[in-house]
């Protein structure tokens, strides 16, 4: 299939470009540096440079999924740029048949006792310093629940989200999910997992969806 | 004050506009057809045409407001316009001065028993053929409560809105009004006076108020 990927040269967007690559798909890395995009995709990686808010309809709708990918860099004060940038897309994307794949913070998920990991979070002190990306990410999973003519779908990482083996992982729904020693972490390789079984085999429609890391026996 | 309407050649932004211009103000309308702009509001009415998806940053930081009283025409399927047109002036007025004024439907407000008037119209027989613009202008509420970073306002009309007399109105907060005789009644002439009295003494921030026809005495 052919996979767009915005943010592509990033630690989740480039692990979905070299497991969609190693399947057998078409993917394309959305990005604004071409020099890193080859840096860390390859020299015969495909790209589309581009900044994402200057993404058309003709751009996107090439494709058959879109993978929204993006990131702010921690601290920035822009974080707001996650909402605006999903709002834009979904725009482009409404009554097309390109699928739009979401990937947003796991800030939204619920905790045990039925509040969300971003009340949580919102309790804690001096949050006001770091808080506008998870903010922003709930945000994103709460304007996508009001587009019914955009085939969406968005998944959230773990509270530990980043570095770590690919070796498979655990589905689950809402819900922050633990593993027997009470972890709950996703490693990059293991979300792109993930996100290409769910392109290959859609189960998930107008719906959020996570993963966690499955446990080395 | 430079005030910019879109959707100024319609029943409520012609009003704003004729009333703005009676204050001394320097409205300009955003219309899609000259022509229509000229009919509507005279022959030396101040335009912009352009679409509205079109407005840069540029367009709409001129002005010290924006006034976005867009509108689809009912049963066109479009109405997810509403919301993606109202995204898209959020993220071109983040962080900047200039003042956005939304003018968005009844749906949203609170009716006697603490429900949405969207749950009571969602339970009407039928509602697919007509939900979609009270459903996106509820949506829109929604979403500007995510926004803290653009000075924003809204207001929403009452279960009736349209022709009547120009002749003053009663403020409220979030609920339904209803005069003496039980009526929920806007005129659009009634809904300009609130709009410039705000726009002249700001009283309300990130805020949605709304408004009633006083009763003829």
């Amino acid at each position: 299939m052919k996979i767009g990927i915005i943010g592509g040269s990033g630690k989740t967007g480039s692990a979905v470009y070299q497991e969609a690559q190693k399947r057998g798909h078409e993917p394309t890395a959305f990005v604004r540096s071409e020099e890193k995009g080859h840096a860390v995709l390859g020299a015969d990686a495909r790209l589309l440079v581009k900044d994402a808010f200057e993404l058309t309809k003709a751009d996107l709708t090439q494709f058959d999924v879109i993978i929204d990918a993006f990131a702010v860099p921690m601290g920035s004060g822009t974080s707001y740029l996650h909402l605006d940038l999903l709002t834009q897309l979904v725009h482009e994307l409404r009554q097309t048949e390109t699928r739009l794949f979401v990937i947003i913070g796991a800030a939204s998920l619920k905790l045990e006792d039925g509040r969300r990991l971003l009340d949580q979070l919102l309790a804690m002190p001096d949050h006001e310093k770091w808080i506008g990306t998870p903010l922003n990410q709930t945000y994103e999973l709460e304007f996508l629940q009001m587009v019914d003519n955009v085939d969406w779908v968005a998944v959230s990482p773990q509270r530990n989200f980043g570095p770590g083996p690919t070796n498979g992982y655990v589905m689950g729904t809402d819900k922050i999910m633990v593993d027997s020693n009470g972890k709950s972490e996703l490693s990059n390789g293991n979300m792109a997992l993930a996100i290409l079984d769910e392109i290959e085999t859609p189960k998930h429609r107008h719906q959020r969806f996570t993963v966690r890391n499955q446990e080395v026996k």
